[in-house]
């Protein structure tokens, strides 16, 4: 198998024809690079990927981390893959090189990132949450913050992660108890416990710092008394140097169905009345700062799943080209050779279903990843703001439609291997199990879905679904000069139109106060809502491959590229008639308000 | 939670008011049993399988069986519970009191083992297999064979499997290797090796029976020269007891991601030359004999993904009623205290679908084991025979339908549990690991579809398919003597009205010889076809529900039943008009024979 964590082919096709990356260079902050410099990033990523994270994934898998005198253990394998990558700078990849970062665009960024992500779901954990950290405490610190704690996040001695949940509030954290008090010095003294905290210990840095939600003595109920705190495990001294343990400590270790590598924690904050904390911004402003934080992070967990499908797919391909078994239904000759199994419709099916998954998801991911870039540097601010809430519309997508998709994939995969795939000899059961928890974490589901119909097609008006709704119109119009495009283009036409009356007509409800019956099939909504954004995403991928074919014809290009082409038009003709059609049946139901769900009474269960 | 495995108040629903259990018992061969006997089989069942199977279910999960000096050894919890299982009759339950069974319909046996498949997948197997082994030697070995075999069989001295699957061939039985020399002495030298071979080794009983496909010298090629062969693991002597040990060597164990418990082995057969085995029946009739016993095998698996989704359901049921979190979207006040989860919209959606499967399901594998009872048991040969042909064409969805959506199920009943469900702490992530297994094993998905499209709803001039129709009209029919039942009779008349037309054309093109072409799509034939069957079966538990409403409402009846029946209203029109509709789009893809996958080239991947 040549390729095992992604298509190098089909990133380059996104990178420099779909999202026109080079285009990137001629702004102020990416002056410095160039397609080669990108390359040159990619090819180093891949390379440790494939040498230091993929080896030890399986292994990673059958010796979760063990809690041992009040401490999580890891693998040896562990600290060398995520020191490699620590030196080749990607934990601050998109840095300020005048902060020891390479200045990349966040696209880079991810399509660097995405590689870690497909070889060691488990490992990439640490610096993701590292990174997370980082980038609320370069947000929202104070100068003496940056100092303390920054500085040696960006030099890798020091760890991150985000303690929000508690036990009995889960996704409603509007009931954390976690408590602040305020200490005679400044800082705060922090109280309460917090779970499923990942990378909550190990011992890959000198130092783990906890972004932990707390509320103030005075903090007025619910979300809006939500206050944001670092809480790190050692206290550090006025000279940067390492000073003693922190009041926190390792209360235990969850065992989970996948990505076990990485340590899943109970945390207890201030047993003894002596853990320290730092208020980061402005009291009562925790969630705020938080959700400042939140695309990126749901960016990454939308990406994970993506790799996962990936990898899974790209497995799954190589295993049927190489497996003979059986004979095609006009073949059926018993003394006649089997073919490998790509050959039966079925698996092609399959094999399709995953591609449009995957690359579908993939896609945009990249493309949120391209927009949280414009939010930082298109040239005037009001183009930045329309940046920023077209990505705070699209990040519910991207985050839970690859956690259902590619999570579908993955159980492709396993069928497409039958027997074997169920093992653990094989790797596509892993990726199956460590997929599952993206549904969950960062943000369930049915909270992804309330987000979407709930507050985001709705913010400022609308504003940001007009500029969505005007881009797939822009799209479609591109697709119309293609005539071999019309029937990709019309079925996503035709849900475009619908959902934007559905749209309406639950924000109707909404806004007349029928709140639990607008709501009520949100989970309806994001699904469809998630189809027409990756169906126009594949439209997009069709008119390039159009125009890659044109190319061809033309005498210009590779002509070996004409069957990548061909199958992204094939992939593209999958999901925009094969699935995108499909949600007339949950439009439907949206536009009867159907009461079918809310109406159960837990009696009648 | 009062009930673990399964809902009693559902079971007696279908026992005795949809299948109607006590009609059984005015035939001859059940005439010594009555409700109350039925009754205390199921109570054993309940209790031993809560006692001694639930158990250890997770314990045989954390560790699997090890390979120790050639065999297999599993935690000390498997003896107890599978010795109290046979004590209690239940490996004969089906059989002749002559012969020391319990002469029970085959409905109530299939009742009675659910609630071992709910308690413990993986123990159960260990009977599970055992039986079918003795079916096919009851049905097809000698007199000599079933004295020699059967016999300690029946006794629970010796367990059996089925040895099918080969390293190079997986689904294609055509292409097997294993070879059966004949010897001297009347009987056959084995050589072949055989892979995913469940329980093909444990120290559950003395001895273990393989029934193996194999084929003679003179076979002819492909299917029609597989032979079926009884190739013990110790040989046993005339006087019925043990003797040496048989050439059949455990080669390994696969480590499977689920259902860990159970054995999974890899044998190899004649590595000395001397793996001596006995023909059943006649030459070149094996796999004939296996597909007899198919359907039983077949309900057997369904059931047993029925169970999984049913304990999950049940599970995630009852933590949605004690796990208080959030708040309903027209009541966000934090000061007013958390709703228990089972309250928002979407968490009962996610119950309503769980329920409309599994019950749906659970429905569907009584009726087929009730099914089996009349193939068996009706008066005249020419009833028995329509019932066999009705059974075959509802075997593959009996057998995948809960495969593909009673894990869907599982995946819910994690959603549910959040974070939680995605531990070890508790108990869905192992239903859904487990649950994963059977699309896989004993005819995959893909199998399945071939053989309804490409077999089934053709056979005999499509008798069982006219068979199948007409108790759906009938069925509809009685469900228009409800006005409350309409909007759930009328998707399946539709449903049904274009299923048929759409299985016309596509027996059309197979007659015509575009086999290719005829066949592409039978995954998603296979799903509408699911989905018509389903609808149908709760189509009939609707009506049952308005007639126990109706005698409630004359003062009959329990009162505390209003609530289950309005359950069950509910959950038929979950799947009748939030599920078959949807079904639309796949019958148009049919209709149109899109050749999307099936066009699809390997090297457009």
């Amino acid at each position: 198998m040549s390729e095992i964590l992604l298509s190098s082919r089909n990133l380059a096709f996104e990178l420099y024809e779909v999202l026109d990356a080079e285009a990137l260079t001629r702004r102020e902050r990416f002056a410095e690079h160039n397609r080669e410099t990108f390359e040159a990033a990619i090819a180093t990523a891949r390379g440790i990927a494939e040498a230091l994270f993929a080896p030890h994934n399986r292994k990673h898998d059958e010796h979760e981390p063990q809690y041992v005198d009040g401490a999580a253990q890891l693998i040896p394998e562990v600290k060398p893959a995520v020191d490699a990558f620590l030196a080749a700078g990607f934990l601050n990849a998109t840095r300020d090189f005048e902060a020891g970062g390479m200045q990349l665009p966040n696209l880079l960024s991810q399509a660097c990132f995405a590689h870690f992500q497909a070889a060691n779901a488990a490992t990439t954990s640490y610096p993701f949450l590292t990174m997370g950290a980082a980038n609320l405490i370069e947000s929202f610190g104070s100068p003496e913050q940056k100092r303390r704690f920054l500085q040696p996040m960006i030099e890798g001695r020091c760890f991150g992660t985000m303690a929000l949940t508690e036990p009995h509030a889960g996704s409603s954290l509007a009931d954390i108890r976690t408590r602040a008090e305020p200490a005679a010095d400044g800082s705060y003294r922090i109280r309460g416990n917090k779970i499923f905290i990942s990378a909550g210990d190990h011992p890959l840095s000198e130092n783990i710092v906890h972004m932990v939600l707390a509320k103030l003595p005075d903090a007025p109920p619910g979300v809006k008394g939500i206050s944001l705190f670092i809480v790190p495990k050692h206290l550090v001294n006025d000279d940067g140097s390492l000073g003693p343990r922190n009041d926190v400590t390792l209360a235990g270790l969850f065992h989970k169905m996948g990505w076990r590598g990485t340590t899943s924690t109970a945390l207890n904050f201030g047993d003894n009345g002596q853990c320290v904390g730092y208020l980061v911004g402005q009291p009562h402003q925790g969630l705020a700062y938080m959700f400042q934080m939140m695309n990126e992070a749901r960016i990454g967990v939308g990406m994970g799943a993506v790799m996962l499908g990936y990898a899974g797919y790209l497995y799954s391909l190589d295993y049927a080209r190489q497996r003979p078994q059986g004979r095609r239904p006009d073949g059926k000759d018993p003394a006649s050779p089997q073919v490998a199994i790509v050959e039966h419709a079925d698996v092609r099916r399959m094999l399709l279903t995953q591609k449009a998954y995957v690359e579908g998801a993939f896609d945009l991911g990249l493309y949120a990843a391209r927009l949280f870039d414009d939010t930082q540097t298109l040239d005037t601010e009001e183009q930045r703001a329309q940046a920023l809430q077209l990505l705070d519309l699209l990040t519910p997508i991207v985050k839970s439609w690859p956690s259902e998709f590619c999570l579908k994939a993955n159980e492709l995969a396993i069928q497409i291997l039958g027997g074997h795939g169920y093992t653990r000899e094989y790797p596509v059961e892993q990726y199956y199990r460590d997929n599952r928890l993206n549904p969950i974490h960062e943000g369930t589901h049915g909270i992804q879905s309330l987000d979407l119909l709930g507050r985001k097609v709705s913010m400022n008006g609308g504003a940001a679904l007009k500029q969505l709704v005007k881009l797939i119109q822009d799209c479609c119009q591109r697709a119309a000069e293609y005539d071999s495009l019309s029937a990709l283009r019309q079925p996503l036409e035709q849900l475009l139109a619908r959902l934007s009356a559905v749209t309406l007509a639950l924000l109707g409800d909404l806004l007349a106060g029928k709140v639990n019956q607008g709501l009520a099939n949100s989970a309806l909504y994001l699904k469809v809502f998630g189809h027409l954004v990756i169906g126009w995403r594949w439209l997009e991928q069709a008119i390039r491959a159009e125009q890659g074919l044109a190319l061809l014809q033309q005498g210009g290009g590779n002509a070996a590229d004409a069957d990548f082409y061909r199958g992204k038009l094939r992939a593209a003709r999958y999901f925009l008639t094969w699935e995108v059609p499909a949600c007339h049946h949950e439009l439907a139901l949206l536009e009867a308000r159907d009461d079918c769900c809310l109406g159960m009474r837990d009696t009648w269960f």
